[in-house]
């Protein structure tokens, strides 16, 4: 019986450890931003994994990569997936255990010998942390057809690198065309990275749906000047500016409750000397709401008053938007799936919503998806301390195993 | 009569320009960094003009430059000079204008073969801006005393590199000792660098003394996590306490009014990703005060302010004094020389305070000491835009001349 069928969880986390030393950094964690030599390194041994258990292995126009592992009937196949990128200080789960879970699907599938009416598969998706290069998203957005191909390969990181050519660079620009692949259904197994299910007790998370993300770039023009000669009422402090809007951002999320939340994650000034008044400066603004017209109100609210606060001061401002993603709503059936598998299991199981942006929204337009996510202790995640215990992940990649099982039969 | 005597405005500023364009940089600015290969080619062009009019140059241990011109006296030389180094984004005014107006003084009396009573002679001082080692006004503090020798050759920048091992780089650790030059007077020509004689339409500011200075480094460390998870409550973002820090050092100097003033000139957020919330963040608070009383108060109650909003946010701090300098008073019968000097010239002369540090309040606590201001353009500086009128650079020069002739007779 298919429905007995569990997988190796010390194989499983065996694997995680080994692609967790390719870009490892102090206390624990790991360094692979997209496109870099570590992400190469990292794709080159997961490519070896799947080549290993006999997946037919392609590469994307934007560097996805996708491995299928052959049906009885010829259907879309049954997918499951996520990324081996990381932000600068990330921990070893975050996206890696989606897309090693999915391996071991396919290896626990191989070893009971069971041939699927339907094929199944795993990939992992270039860029989805956006850290380098943004938006985030990148690679699912594009294989999926909601972000532009071209543009993307024209997508510039801080120092000017194009993502097209970081992707020849590293030997990942692949033939496959983009926007062609279609799955059958896709189900990403994630870490929370979120406190809830830690903090609330619970195995496994249903996720009901993503957060709209709003990523949003100002450059404050200020004007250059002597700290120590120049009264107050004289300044046009770029720094200055950019302080009000963060502690704005804080505080518009703070009165609009809910799961409205705002991060000031960069803040650069320029010149950045103790004894100059900066005359730029640089912030990201990053908004999330699941609420589509609520995330365009903090939108608009911000922008308000950044536009006041420059005024005020006297300097001028410059806008980007990085990257915009409306909410998404995982499909009912599906989302009721996840939880109906984990509790035949025998896990506690909760209902809620992703505060973060994940490659399986980029497949929801297109066919049935759903998310499993697992608990991160203490909620840390873009962190060196990530951590979710090997029985969340083995109940995390039991419940994968048993809706794949049960989509492709 | 030597009341007649002029300097020579055109060659004058034929030596600012030249020197200017060594570490010049876009819009008419410089960079030369304290220490750094421009410094060092400034140094070598100063001192081949030294050279050509036949001073006598020593170099002290702190990389310090004094030159001096014999009289017919044995007294301590009547001593002018500042500084070449620049901050990043510097003007071709600053520190600048007081050295080559020294020399200028110097050719002027060579041409007139006049022979003083007592030397006179002209300095140019190590790292006056702090803008690449901490504190400023390092080379003059050093030579007079106030600053230790050996601590400030430990001094680090922000690469880590030690000032000691860059004077030998650059080949200015010089043999002299410090702390043993005493001169007869000190007059510093220098530009105002405010906008308050350029405002109020004056020529010549006869400078009463200069605010106290402390600069402070504050790090703040928090812990990083995913900006799209972690609900607002439960952060400890050290990027949002930098902001409110920055906005109370605005607030704290408006509320205190009078001439106090507040910078944050630095904030450098870790990793300072879009989508982390910030593990730690490093800002600067730049404190200036003309009295000392105010000034220790307006370091308690920004003290007092971290303290507090880095429990409110569950973060912890380090702090590190960069720089303390308390407010300095010159000698009340040379600033009145100064004014009557510039009168008799038929200059319009106002008597203010210094919001910048200089060099001469190094000398101050030695012997009688003054700086002679001229007006900035709109008040600018430290920015590629400062410019100072050629009739305020020939007004300046002259009272200097006229005052080291009434000192060295």
């Amino acid at each position: 019986m298919s429905s007995n069928l569990r997988i190796n969880t010390k194989r499983l986390i065996s694997r995680i450890e080994k692609l967790g030393k390719i870009g490892s950094i102090d206390g624990g964690g790991v360094c692979r931003l997209a496109l870099s030599d570590e992400d190469r390194k990292g794709r080159d041994l997961v490519i070896k994994w799947m080549k290993q258990l006999g997946l037919k292995v392609t590469i994307d126009k934007i560097g996805n990569v996708i491995a299928l592992r052959e049906g009885n009937e010829n259907w879309n196949p049954v997918m499951t997936g996520s990324h081996i990128d990381t932000v600068a200080t990330g921990g070893i789960y975050d996206g890696n255990l989606g897309v090693l879970a999915g391996l071991e699907v396919i290896e626990t599938l191989n070893d009971a010998d069971i041939v699927t009416r339907k094929p199944v598969g795993v990939g992992f998706f270039t860029n989805e942390e956006g850290s380098r290069f943004a938006p985030d998203m990148m690679g699912s957005g594009v294989n999926q057809g909601s972000l532009d191909l071209k543009s993307m390969l024209d997508v510039k990181d801080a120092d000017g690198k194009r993502v097209g050519d970081e992707l020849e660079k590293i030997g990942y620009a692949g033939n496959t065309q983009t926007n062609i692949f279609r799955a059958d259904c896709f189900i990403e197994l994630h870490i929370e990275q979120g406190p809830i299910l830690d903090l609330e007790n619970f195995e496994i998370g249903a996720v009901e749906g993503v957060q709209g993300i709003s990523w949003n770039e100002y450059k404050i023009i200020g004007t250059s000047n002597h700290a120590g000669t120049t009264p107050m009422r004289l300044r046009n402090d770029a720094g200055y500016v950019a302080s009000v809007i963060s502690v704005e951002v804080r505080k518009l999320a703070n009165k609009m409750g809910g799961n409205q939340i705002g991060t000031v994650g960069v803040t650069k000034l320029n010149p950045g000397l103790v004894n100059v008044i900066a005359k730029e400066a640089l912030i990201t603004i990053d908004l999330r709401n699941t609420d589509e017209e609520k995330l365009k109100q903090a939108e608009l609210d911000i922008a308000s008053i950044i536009e006041k606060t420059c005024i005020a001061e006297g300097v001028s401002f410059e806008s980007r938007l990085l990257a915009r993603f409306e909410p998404v709503s995982f499909d009912k059936s599906m989302v009721k799936m996840v939880s109906n598998t984990a509790s035949k299991l025998g896990y506690k199981v909760k209902a809620l919503a992703s505060g973060a942006g994940h490659d399986a929204q980029m497949f929801a337009p297109n066919c049935p998806t759903a998310m499993i996510f697992v608990p991160s202790q203490n909620g840390i995640s873009h962190n060196v301390k990530e951590f979710t215990e090997k029985k969340h992940i083995q109940a995390g990649a039991n419940v994968l195993l048993q809706m794949m099982l049960q989509k492709s039969e």
